[in-house]
């Protein structure tokens, strides 16, 4: 879809944004302040544009009267561009917002095929299974060789095997499949790990069925399980699909699951309760995708790929988790062997191995294991700062050649948790937020435009970034007393902001953020950056020398860089040296499915990745206790936000200045 | 038990028999004739003997008057000496039979040690799996390491391990059994099938249980599963137990089975038959063995090989068999890879994997293949002929640098298939004979001492090398018309000798050997014999360049070797260079729990077996032609034995001249 230029006046900034979408995203992207506090439904009316120039299609509204609508008036939460367009902001306050602008528009990343690029490039594209097309000459009375000696001698003239193993179930099928179309077949090699390890033949099929070869990525989350159908031949993403792992009904975070699971018969209703899910994504994933109509033939995947945090992973394979929860916390098991996927009860053919990504330790699992492998941080030489921040916070400094790992205890307040008005990232929730620096009046938007339920972790840091920006809390995370708004009060004795009055919500009640909110926030964003100061200290190193920082979780993908480093959740580096890159979790469960190398060294880096228990590192405490302010006690790491900020603030006082004076 | 002598008189033939032996066996090994014509069962009242000095055990008989007993009289078959003992045979003929002494008693050979202490001696003893017990330093806030972590690091310390795996189910059992006691475990570890490969751990207990680690070895059998339980510590056999092949009752072959198969659910059917059969023979080595009264646990048993023919492995398996019985006649598969024992239905536990033979190809099949290496064929440089002489017969030439081998269209024979009251090997069974050469009254033995039911195989060859020595039967098995005895008779046109009258018989009929059983017999050994030759032809050699012969099958442990050169179902050699190895399968099976290098090199010889079909090979034919006498066309392969045969046949004339002299 190309994109449109959306001119905001009287201050003149210009945004391009995708051709159909609504003026209040696009003011929302450029920096222009609209009051709006309904989340993009329509029904506050707050949020009245006129249409200067240029197609849009506006949905009628009564909130606005006849002769205004004649006058060119509508909602621009329900007005959409349709080209290059020309919008006029009533001016409700004194101040210029152009020089409030956004430094660098939200970069929208397409993630889905992320890597795939890189590694064809690299001559990494090798899928650990392969199907090959073979025409085979029948036996006779001169040529007595068994179906499989006839197969297995074919393929070593063919390619230069070490060794070739055919696994029981594909010698069971052989006779019959070979003689259905007269010895012409195809047979799906599974590559070895080792290059001095003998290459499998898991499948054979009737016919040329080379073209279809798909595997499945799946990523096993505490929250939710994504999965991907992926092409073998194309290395394209398919379909993508995820549900709510089933295991939320017994517990919402790991430790309640491993409780769970220590209950007679509680393991194995985890694992059958996870693996249900496994099966209803991949059900999903194989009738709704990109191929055609019907549903892909299961016999026509070929491979299963597993990346779960440690508890997620034993719970998955069944394996006891108690000891992960009780000092001193060790996992059951770093590395598993391929595992036929049956076994496990996922809805796969006999044929099928599950992969299932290495752990480095109890509370750094598979699924950080997986995003340094997806993300290619396992072989660049750049000085990476690998950042997963979902419901736990994982931090990998390194390279190639070494890296050193920590989790952190952020909690979960980056996913809604510990936050009163906190949700998931679902419809409903405050996304995005913007605030008039004089009226204060704010304007919020919503997934899905819908009138507001809660807030998620991405609207809450931009929440918290923009309240510090305009002033409206200070470096502690408290509000300014003397700021004369009805939307900051005092309620049980504790000071908040509301986003939205109860008419304008979905829930009957005014949404706030309060001064605890605020807290738990700085202490999350406080507990992931002194974590990643730690790790870089213990190697003798700062943030200066960080080259690159990849920024994962599903959270990632959402979080506005600039915020997150004005909050002093990333540390100040230049924009392009970040890349976000999603769900690493599945990224690295999808590319260890489509090049082998990831599979021959993912247990060598494993064993390379340095586990730091912060809570034992002496100078973690210390970086924590500073980094417990906005964006950090010490303002000189992050130096160019600080002039900005101050010049930002100059103007804010001078506009407030200007509003008393006017007065 | 020690060995007693026993002197025949008047002949003062003298024989070594072990203590406790009834004296018509002693007499039957001595070669001194006594009528005995209801197998041992005492109730002809024929083998009247005088025990002149010596001491013996005698079961009174009603057969012999109290004047009689009186005199020493007593019945040969229920005397049993125990010490050295002088024994009078009433002489009813003129004839010396101390000329007719055996030139060698028979060999009794303890075949169930066999191969132990050779592959002791050359370092070749390194069972496949093998239990280690470890004392781990249990885990602490210094040291997190993972449970299998520290489990694998520990073994890379201790041995110099490529690597090593440990598969899910033992992942799941160690967090427990770590703890149990305090970190001293036992783990079973599975060696790699090639040096390069990794080693499994397959199994972990709490303590020590290193003196408990065993594997079961089978022998798939078209009649019969044997099975033994075998001590992987000292590599001896604490149990060994058959069944019947639970599939007879859908066929007694193998081409009737492979028909069963092709039927919906046939294959299904036929695998589960002889999993039951499997298990049955299981639970009895585990239950009746030498270790304790009590039952082993499933848990030490740690390995389970498999040998049978083609058809046999690939029913075990449920492999699609119906190619094997069709032209061009081609197995499956030639090798399998390991299997989970679970997985094909045998009640042992996860850990356990099956070996299973290799096979060369639709009749030359794992049971072959397991006689070659379990008798250590694959590692001798002496020019080897091995026969294996069961249902069916299959004959292997070479060494250890190249093997032919070819299935003999011999038939049931040997078995007592096509042989009127041919049977199996049971009790019943005429097992011995002699023929009195002048008066041509029998000498019969049966297993069990009982009453005759049936000839079985080694009973009709040692039966038709009686009656061609005696002059009974001429070089075509034809009976010598001009003999009067009312045992020599026709019926329904066809010749006959009367083995036993229906009074002294179980089955209320004469029981009697005929000219076709003769024949089917010569064709038998001449399959055999011709296959052998054939062979050896093909690749420029003589049976007088064979330097050993291993005589395999359950026949063979039984067959008399001398009788077997007489009918030339073996060439003539030296006896000392034939060694019986009684069921070479179930050696197969059980030397490759024992000793690594036989899996390591198993494939190796595999492919090295030169496969002929022989009713495709041009010079088979004229060779078997030449095989249908006795012993032989050309008896100047058999030089000892004319010149033997002729000397006998002389004394014989004599003797029968003197009789009729005497009339």
């Amino acid at each position: 879809m190309s994109n449109v230029t959306v001119t905001f006046l009287p201050s003149n900034v210009e945004i391009q944004v995708p051709h159909g979408e609504s003026v209040i995203r696009a003011a929302m992207a450029a920096g222009v302040h609209i009051n709006a506090s309904c989340g993009g439904d329509g029904v506050c009316g707050k949020c009245r544009v006129i249409i200067e120039s240029g197609p849009v299609e506006a949905e009628p509204s009564e909130r606005i009267s006849v002769e205004d609508r004649a006058k060119g008036y509508c909602l621009a939460c329900k007005t959409f561009v349709q080209g290059d367009v020309a919008v006029r902001v009533p001016v409700e306050s004194y101040i210029d917002t152009s020089a409030l602008q956004r430094t660098a528009p939200r970069r929208t990343v397409s993630v889905q095929q992320i890597g795939l690029e890189e590694i064809k490039q690299q001559g990494l594209f090798l899928p650990a299974v392969e199907k090959i097309y073979l025409e085979l000459t029948p036996p006779d009375a001169q040529d007595h060789l068994p179906d499989v000696t006839r197969l297995v001698n074919h393929l070593r003239l063919q390619r230069d095997e070490h060794g070739m193993e055919v696994e029981l179930p594909v010698i069971r099928k052989i006779p019959a499949v070979f003689r259905e179309q007269d010895f012409k077949v195809t047979v799906t090699l599974a590559r070895p790990v080792r290059s001095s390890g003998k290459t499998k033949i898991i499948n054979v099929q009737a016919g040329d069925t080379t073209a279809q070869n798909y595997a499945v990525a799946m990523d096993i989350g505490t929250t939710t399980v994504y999965g991907q159908l992926v092409d073998l031949v194309s290395g394209k993403v398919l379909a993508e699909h995820g549900e709510f792992n089933g295991q939320i009904s017994y517990g919402e975070d790991v430790i309640s699951r491993i409780m769970f699971a220590e209950k007679p018969g509680g393991l194995a209703t985890m694992q059958q309760v996870v693996i249900a899910t496994v099966n209803k994504v991949l059900a999903h994933l194989l009738k709704h995708h990109k191929v055609s109509r019907e549903d892909i033939s299961r016999e026509d995947v070929s491979l299963i790929t597993f990346a779960g945090n440690t508890t997620m992973t034993q719970l998955l394979l069944a394996v006891e988790p108690r000891y992960i929860r009780r000092s001193p916390y060790v996992p059951t098991a770093t590395v598993y062997p391929p595992i036929r996927a049956t076994d496990l009860g996922v809805d796969l053919d006999p044929h099928v191995t599950a992969l299932v990504y290495p752990q480095v330790s109890s509370y750094v699992g598979g699924d950080i294991v997986a995003g340094v492998m997806g993300c290619g941080m396992y072989r660049t030489e750049k000085l990476t700062l690998f950042m997963d921040i979902g419901t736990n916070a994982e931090v990998v400094v390194g390279n190639k050649d070494w890296m050193a790992c920590a989790a952190c205890s952020a909690g979960p307040a980056f996913e809604g948790g510990g936050i009163q008005f906190g949700m998931r990232a679902a419809k409903g929730a405050i996304e995005d937020f913007s605030i008039d620096p004089e009226t204060l009046e704010p304007m919020i938007v919503t997934i899905g435009n819908q009138r507001p339920k809660g807030i998620c972790g991405s609207g809450l840091i931009t929440m918290v970034a923009t309240l510090f920006e305009a002033g409206v809390i200070d470096n502690q995370g408290k509000f300014n007393r003397e700021l004369k708004t009805a939307r900051i009060r005092e309620n049980n004795n504790v000071y908040e902001y509301v986003l939205a009055y109860r008419e304008t919500t979905q829930i009957d009640r005014d949404i706030t953020i309060n001064e605890i909110d605020i807290d738990n926030l700085i202490r999350a964003k406080g507990a992931i950056y002194s974590g990643c100061k730690t790790l870089l200290k213990e190697v003798g190193m700062s943030m200066e020398d960080v080259e690159q920082i990849i920024l994962a979780g599903g959270f990632g993908s959402y979080v506005d860089l600039e915020r997150a480093m004005i909050i002093g959740l990333l540390p100040e580096v230049d924009p392009e040296k970040v890349i976000y890159v999603g769900n690493s979790s599945l990224l690295g469960a999808r590319m260890s499915a489509l090049t082998n190398s990831i599979r021959q060294q993912v247990v060598g880096v494993t064993n390379m990745m340095t586990n730091f228990e912060l809570s034992e590192t002496p100078s973690y405490y210390d970086n924590y206790i500073a980094a417990l302010f906005l964006p950090h006690t010490d303002v000189h790491q992050f130096p160019k936000l600080q002039a900005r900020l101050e010049e930002r603030r100059a103007l804010i006082a001078k506009a407030r200045a200007g509003a008393k004076n006017a007065d």
